[in-house]
């Protein structure tokens, strides 16, 4: 594997700070423990921390000279005492190499070799601890302002080299979706679907599920932050499975809905085939220059005329769309920046604001789509009772339900499909390879009866 | 299941404190996010809490009126905003009734509830933050030393309860381990035997994994704390494997050393039967009023005579263990309480001072073992380079060390068996029922390859 791009990373938010001269300097993630006990937290790296260095072990730290352009990292001192329990650590000029940087030293160096620097303005981040940098300071400008939008504008925008770590975060999760389809039989608990996903992606090199699996049976897909995982699959119902590992340092996103049973029951194909539709009309659409706030609107649109051809919508279409009426059935957005993190920085670059309308107001970004932009596609449809008690008891939303017919599709629970996608010059480009047709699908929960 | 016996813990923590009056208030754990990132942590209760409650949910708080014994617990209030996304939340009386509560109220009523009980003194743990608690602390003593110890010597006399759930908890692990020793074959990654078995013990039911799990073929394991787990696995090595799961809020902590081809080599089999010597020997002696130090001592005399036999070893017993040359060999404690926390809390009861000997001085336990403790024994010899280069160069080592002949043995690595038991009244009730034998593990090395 060649070797991270963080020295590119530091040239970029450089570039993003515009600033002529200065030094940037970044703390790394510590090792966190539970309280009142010596039992560790997985660790997780400081997101900018990861981008600029490409480090994701815990106790380093990095600059970078702006008017040089030299990069430097510093690393922690293990003892010999700690190399009898953790091994023998790499040397300075291994870890140099190993990251790319032009200088290592020990974190304890860290102030001195700054100072030499004799910066005129230290850049950080605010939530950063800059007290090891007492000195250093007394002598420069401190900016921890401008340096978090700089680092965010440049993880917005994906090199090749993150592309492709990305690339190989879905192949991993979405193999694993499909090994979860071939398996899994009604009867089974949804602990064991998260468990065996999680257990594909940790043992293809993921380091850990990139945020919390949803593994959710029947009418627990209704319950958009399901976390709890624990309950037997019914044949009739369908499971919702919303995983994906974190490989090398980048997050994967996907979403798959399919039958517990080996078929579709017609009230789930209905609502599947309309998601289904609502992501391909939107893929469809994902192009640069194109507007990430009407991808979701034009999701809803979709959505309101299958719900129409249901009869669980009645009424005029733009009617709909003009009350948000869809919200109701899909109250989150339609998806949103993707990278290191799961819900991935610069969504809302600054000085753009949040709707506050329904469905929109939870659209994590509200931007314009350019080339190297990545995001998840993930239209969804859901049966939530709190929901639709409430439109029910609001006439401006309940003329346009049908609450009868509704009834007869609650057994659905909820229906979520999710791809990540990267914006190319003339398109997208979509990293997510995984069935998601419903022909397809019935016919992988048909063979995992046999 | 029956509920959690935390009213019993409050009752057990309180006879320790001997506070004939007073409140003891608890506050337990909130999700914890990463930097710059809506990314969870996964949800790690308090330790402390979780004793004393039951729950396992972020959010919540307890008290106990001690003179009256009411146990009060205090929930998180859920908005009907969040309710559409977490799902519709239990009311506090069905909270009251599954924990086993005498009252519930939301946390946000904690200061009121608990300023009506006019308490004289409120006991909190140190790491504690009371800050909710400022005008209940205006009119009453405030106590944040005595609780701590007071719960800490409660947490190490395992009840029933405690002792199925821990059994439970080895099962599943114990289970995992014999399935990587069915599965694994030569060639496969570290990260697969680590992946395979969190899928595992997940898909059983666990929350997550008790500990930063080992896997670790060949020379890896003379790595005390290797935690890469990517390396292949050679079929001429051992693999070591430390792995358990957390279930219902307890730990497990199982290794298995076994062949990564179909049977041990002469040298790894040599080394692995002195281990198992040391722990034969060692669960032999377990039983109450035993001191847990000499359980170190004797795992360490074991595997002097086993190193002499051998030849690695020379000299006389006696002066071996008076010099502590063992150590070098095993630098680690024979094992330590296990509970809540893998290294659970009591070890060192107040007052009890640690050795600075070797090998003794990272015991975690210096205790007289008594009925319903729970250990691990975990005796384990390694070939750890900068241990015996240290050795080498210390002449009171090297007249009893022969490196010709480690340097024969140094491939095997390490070798550790780890079982997990409970001080009955009669002696010991090991938890981990899980193979070990020589001839057991070549038997299903062998299946492995067939």
């Amino acid at each position: 594997m060649s070797a991270y791009p963080a020295k590119q990373h530091l040239a970029r938010t450089a570039a993003n700070l515009g600033a002529a001269a200065g030094v940037i300097y970044l703390r790394g993630g510590e090792t966190l423990v539970h309280p009142d006990s010596d039992t560790e937290y997985d660790f997780h790296q400081d997101s900018n921390f990861f981008y600029l260095s490409g480090v994701r072990e815990p106790g380093f730290a990095a600059a970078y000279d702006i008017g040089s352009g030299t990069a430097i990292l510093f690393a922690p001192h293990v003892s010999a005492d700690e190399a009898v329990w953790v091994g023998a650590p790499p040397s300075l000029d291994e870890l140099r190499a190993t990251y790319g940087f032009d200088q290592a030293h020990y974190a304890h160096d860290a102030a001195a070799v700054l100072a030499a620097l004799r910066p005129a303005t230290v850049f950080t981040l605010p939530h950063h601890r800059v007290d090891a940098l007492a000195d250093v300071l007394r002598a420069a400008a401190h900016d921890a302002e401008r340096l978090l939008p700089a680092v965010h504008e440049a993880r917005v925008f994906k090199d090749d080299a993150e592309i492709e770590i990305m690339r190989r975060a879905n192949r991993i999760s979405a193999d694993a979706h499909v090994a979860l389809m071939r398996e899994i039989r009604a009867g089974a608990s949804e602990a064991a679907v998260r468990g065996r996903f999680v257990g594909l992606v940790l043992a293809a090199g993921c380091s850990y599920e990139a945020y919390g699996s949803i593994a959710a049976g029947g009418r627990n897909a209704a319950v958009l932050h399901y976390t709890k995982n624990n309950q037997p699959l019914a044949a009739a119902d369908l499971v919702l499975v919303d995983a994906g590992g974190s490989l090398d340092g980048y997050a994967s996103d996907i979403t798959r809905t399919w039958p517990v049973g080996p078929a579709f029951t017609p009230e789930c194909r209905a609502i599947y085939q309309i998601v289904l539709d609502m992501q391909r009309a939107v893929l469809a659409a994902c192009a640069p220059h194109r507007q990430w706030r009407d991808m979701h609107l034009l999701a809803n649109r979709v959505a309101a005329e299958g719900l129409l051809r249901l009869g669980i919508l009645r009424g005029d279409v733009d009617q709909i769309m003009d009350h948000h009426v869809v919200a109701c059935f899909m109250p989150h957005g339609i998806g949103h920046l993707i990278g290191i993190d799961t819900h991935d920085v610069g969504g809302y670059p600054p000085g753009a604001a949040r709707s506050d309308k329904p469905g929109l107001r939870y659209l994590r970004a509200s931007r314009e789509m350019l080339p190297r932009m990545a995001f998840t596609v993930e239209p969804g449809l859901y049966f939530v009772d709190a929901i639709l008690a409430d439109a029910k008891s609001d006439p401006a939303l309940a003329r346009f339900i049908d609450f009868d017919v509704v009834a007869a599709y609650r057994s659905v629970g909820g229906v979520r499909i999710e791809d990540n996608i990267v914006i190319t010059e003339s398109g997208h480009d979509n990293l997510t390879v995984c069935p998601k047709e419903i022909a397809d699908l019935e016919a992988i929960r048909a063979a995992a009866y046999q």
